[in-house]
């Protein structure tokens, strides 16, 4: 597995953090997550940017994947240079310096209750 | 990130809108949505085609995403030429003039439950 | 939208009936479906075949999608030429003799809970 | 169907196996799943590696899908040469010497709820 596995530019349209009750565990809470592996043997350097229904983009957002590792995201931790506000509808676009895979994930649990969604990211080059 | 991302033609082939109980929020309520992101610098304009398995096709919906803006369309909220009637099984197909991401997503929270849904749509050119 | 859109095979890898009680609606019943868009001016025509962990394939399995039609296609309905039996893991494979485009989406509803999940099919050509 | 589909390398961005309690039935167990299809004519040898957030690669895990079945392989049951850790973050990489087609499912039935998510595979060649 020399060649490094995957692409350099990302999108997920869909983007939304069910706002939550506080006090659930961190494994329990609604959240949304990029997960992103990094089988090559570079640490990937991320640029992430948000886009919102009404207002211009935020970011960038910076975050490194070490070499062979994976990083499950957590839109809910993203702070610098503005943390994402739950309840509000947005996309994100991921640029990498080395290739990557994306995937989506969002966990609601609102309520007391349980769903779970998934698919791949958009891949572009 | 010069180049505009996407593609101008994406499909959905799964629709349905479950058949809700009135007076939920919205948030809360039973929704599909075309979460549609155009990162580029040129407004873009949708037109939707709605396809039955009983009927012919219905269209085309108009809807514009502005440049470096996201849209999650739902379903539920379109209305000329004519809503989307609850309970009945619909694809979709999507144009743009620029290239934009699609990605469907479904809220069904029928009887107070709550299940979600997600894939990308199928881009073509 | 003169071409045709989408491809002539396509495979869903991932298939399960969840054993479910009878006498619940055809709505809110356990199912899965490989949901169908046939966007061109031609009737396809398809043959599916499923393939399980423990015995030879099945199929084919003959199904027709008129033109500018969509068909939400329950593996629930498939009888000739054997049903599927629920409780088993099973693939799909869907030949079309015109393009089309494929999605797979399967509602759990065991124990009067709700869960959904849906992918688009991996199309070759 | 002479033509071997799908491609030989998959990768799962996403993996957590969701602690559960113990005593549920084998199909209402929380688990993970790589639902591989090998429609070929040749038995497909599988190599996975699993990628962690904070720790080297583990595998590879040696999995055989016989030629004209589906396997849907569950993580929780790898156990050599280790167990898949509940609760932690993971991604996996699946080689095959075949062309298989892959997808990516999660039941998560944690406090006798309910959710399911599922996507293709990215596949590469």
């Amino acid at each position: 597995m020399k060649t490094p596995i995957g692409k350099r530019l990302w999108v997920i349209p869909e983007g939304y953090l069910p706002p939550d009750a506080p006090g659930k565990s961190r494994a329990m809470q609604s959240h949304e997550a990029a997960c992103v592996l990094n089988a090559g043997e570079t640490d990937a350097h991320l640029r992430l940017t948000l886009y919102f229904a009404d207002r211009p983009p935020a970011g960038p957002y910076l975050v490194t994947v070490p070499a062979q590792r994976t990083l499950h995201l957590r839109f809910n931790d993203l702070h610098d240079p503005a943390p994402v506000p739950p309840g509000a509808d947005y996309s994100s676009v991921i640029q990498s310096d080395v290739p990557v895979v994306v995937q989506h994930t969002r966990l609601d649990s609102r309520g007391d209750r349980l769903a779970l969604m998934t698919t791949l990211a958009y891949g572009a080059d």
